[in-house]
């Protein structure tokens, strides 16, 4: 049995396998430590469940709930079956079930699931152990009426009652699911709406869909206690309390916490903080040479597809050193599958305000309800495409899509960001009628609008403010969006 | 009441009032003269019923028919007086009903609805009359079963067995939305598969999911004869005779004729053939100085968007002659609105034979089914993303997707073709997982394995064949798609 490895990834999630298939792929043997299942969150407690939810809520909505969620767990356990035995088999790549922690000097000490301990080492060691959910004490809540996305999927029938506690990405993608499966839900949330990570119209339209389909939202509320016996969560609101009868279930779901313990991180002199999780540079290398890592156990990834995309750059500086590290980590898109899907690109709205003035920006917010054709072809309820763009050049800095199929739409805009081509260049894009997508030509038709109407203004503007400094309070002088 | 204008639009459908509230917003006074139904074939008898059908179909499926049927009516009269009433109201706009014809010098005389003439003039005269179902007879066959997409939104129930001669565009759309409001259905095509105008992948993929859903499809047939005392259509393919039973409604949806007649093109003098529609140069200019087409009367526009686009270029041109007048027409994108959809941007195969070797190509497939994660947590059927690819470059020159909102995912394509971004552009771009446009990376890291593993013969084979005349029979020596 080797010991002796090119790399070892410490987590077979998506990042970790990105890694490990990369290299293995290019002739570099591969050691992988995985302490629990081949997949990690994605496949096992996050995107592909919680996506089969959605799909199978969807077809089957309240007729078969169990059915539902049953279909869900065999797609799930076939999915981890085929990817344990395919990384298994994969040539130059060990797979090794068990504890990692970092050793020092390239060597990583696994503890065996059978008991005893293994010593690997190797050049380069990389990080991926991921995130779990946090979990926050509710009194009088028993265990088996605790819900998190690791445990969700397990149920083997739809809750009468569903309590959320957060109303952040998980929450909402399973308060949609689950209420299309029959269960009557309530989200409670901390936070003043629903969320509140994205813009203030993501909230409105999502907090609009959820009321419609009857899902009850409270807002800056929290779970003060539950009644096992009466089955009733007690919720506290501007010191208020309001009783949520017949919950059966609660579904924590208030944010992820890294998992940074046990890793050994003090003993290899790897950086990091319990807040940011591992600090790492722009190709995921921590402060220690040769030790890298990845995915949610760093700061600036919290989604599958950006853990894979840093797998990618660490997969090249591992194999390529020689090429150039200079490209900047993207901005990564975000997806959410709530009911409408909310998909956003670019900066967030904290980095626009940091590096630029309020009045060189311009807004630009069509909505795909009341103007676009297939909005009123397809009973939209709720829907649009929000621009944040620099006035004269229209340079696009961020994106937000609120819709059916947002996160199909969002990657055009992913695209143009990246390779700086402007509104200009979207306005001479023939979008196929009738989609959602013709929302993109109003957005350019708006801007181009604005633009050339108002030329002299938009060129001073342009010139006062292009170097002018930020404000110093920028989201209060943010400007207010101007309807395409 | 005014009789000379800046520009006369003759119909009022999608390309005639682009150009007539282009132009009337930058205050050129605008006759638009209109036959029949503001909106034109897209609001009336085209894009907008049919995508509310689509959309009706699903929802309401097969337990309300009577009501989907219904609702197409409602919201397209609803949407139909709307823009009548909104086109009738804009400043420089004079919406006048009744049939135009050319009389030369500037001069359109108008048939009034109510008897008479009218005589307008203007500098410029801009043709957008569209075209109409070619109507095939068959014998036997009364009236009131037939249908083409000018009658069909007029039924009031879901016919029991709608038989549907053409497997095109409207018949495959028709096909689909009919079947789930419960009809029985069956295609008929002269052609040897559905879809002949795109790949035969597309045509396999349709084909398998219309009879996954139980529609009967008959290629290389043709509607022989109808018996109205049994309800019977009689297919005939290669000799034989099939009975068709029960069938009530007989959809004619075989091709379109454009709407040349009575227009006086001859007298004008300008250049038409009854096959290609009236002769127009990259911005809509017709054989005579002044005189300029959009829309199907053309040749190059089948659809709602292209005629916008080409209303565009024309609104452009009038408006600004001064602007340079070179760039080409761009590739329209095409949308099928089918289950699954169909999108299609760049050349079509035709038009690469014609300018590249076939040894200058490298078609890329990736299955969506098999290969995205989406796929599977859907259940996806049918799906894929086909790219025609210059080796060595990763020029992008066709691409075809077949998917659920192919028409949303296809604007990244027509943005990189005309911007000129390869697939190594594209394989930076991070996409939200789990997509389907996560396909898209997977067609680029097939292009990229490709490209690097056999790096010398790609670069010799692209200096080899990059000034090659295209093979003669370009279509018989194409490459077969090698899978990403």
């Amino acid at each position: 049995m080797r010991d002796s490895f090119h790399t070892i990834v410490i987590g077979a999630g998506s990042g970790g396998l990105t890694v490990a298939v990369g290299l293995a792929n290019l002739g570099k043997p591969v050691a992988v430590i995985e302490a629990l299942h081949v997949g990690g969150d994605c496949t096992n407690v996050g995107c592909v469940p919680s996506k089969t939810l959605i799909h199978q809520a969807e077809e089957r909505g309240a007729h078969d709930p169990i059915g539902a969620l049953a279909e869900v767990r065999r797609k799930r356990d076939a999915l981890r079956e085929k990817e344990t035995h395919e990384f298994g088999e994969l040539k130059n790549l060990s797979l090794i079930f068990g504890r990692a922690r970092l050793a020092g000097s390239g060597r990583v000490v696994v503890a065996l699931p059978e008991g005893g301990e293994r010593t690997l080492s190797a050049a380069h060691i990389v990080i991926a152990t991921g995130a779990r959910p946090r979990v926050i004490p509710i009194a009088g809540l028993p265990a088996d009426r605790t819900l998190t996305n690791e445990s969700v999927f397990e149920i083997a029938a739809a809750p009468r009652h569903l309590a959320i506690i957060g109303g952040g990405v998980i929450g909402m993608e399973l308060a949609f699911a689950f209420r299309k499966l029959g269960s009557q839900v309530s989200v409670i949330t901390t936070a003043p709406r629903v969320m509140d990570r994205f813009l203030p119209e993501v909230s409105a339209a999502l907090d609009a869909s959820l009321r419609a389909k009857g899902v009850a939202v409270y807002a800056e509320a929290s779970a003060h206690s539950y009644d096992e016996a009466r089955a009733t969560l007690c919720v506290e609101r501007a010191g208020q309390l309001t009783a949520l009868e017949g919950v059966d279930y609660v579904l924590i779901a208030v944010g992820r916490e890294r998992n940074l313990e046990g890793l050994g991180l003090e003993t290899a002199g790897v950086r990091f903080s319990p807040r940011e999780g591992i600090a790492t540079d722009s190709y995921g290398r921590t402060s220690v040479p040769g030790i890298y890592a990845i995915g949610d156990v760093t700061a600036t990834s919290a989604f599958t597809h950006s853990a894979n995309a840093q797998g990618r750059r660490v997969v090249q500086r591992i194999a390529f050193p020689w090429l150039p590290a200079r490209a900047p980590e993207p901005f990564y898109p975000s997806a959410t599958f709530s009911d409408p899907e909310v998909a956003t690109a670019g900066m967030r709205q904290q980095q626009i305000a940091e590096r630029f003035h309020p009045k060189l920006l311009r807004r630009i917010r069509v909505d795909l309800v009341t103007q676009t054709d297939r909005g009123y072809t397809d009973d939209l309820r709720q829907g649009f495409i929000m621009v944040d763009a620099l006035r004269l050049t229209g340079q696009i800095l961020s994106v937000t899509i609120v819709g059916p199929r947002a996160s199909e739409m969002i990657p055009l805009f992913t695209l143009a960001i990246q390779e700086g081509l402007s509104l200009y260049k979207l306005y001479r894009v023939v979008y196929p009628y009738p989609t959602f997508s013709s929302g993109i030509q109003k957005v350019a038709d708006a801007f181009l609008r604005a633009t050339l109407t108002g030329l002299r203004g938009e060129l001073f503007a342009y010139l006062r403010y292009r170097w002018a400094r930020p404000a110093p309070d920028a989201s209060a002088s943010w400007p207010t969006p101007s309807r395409g």
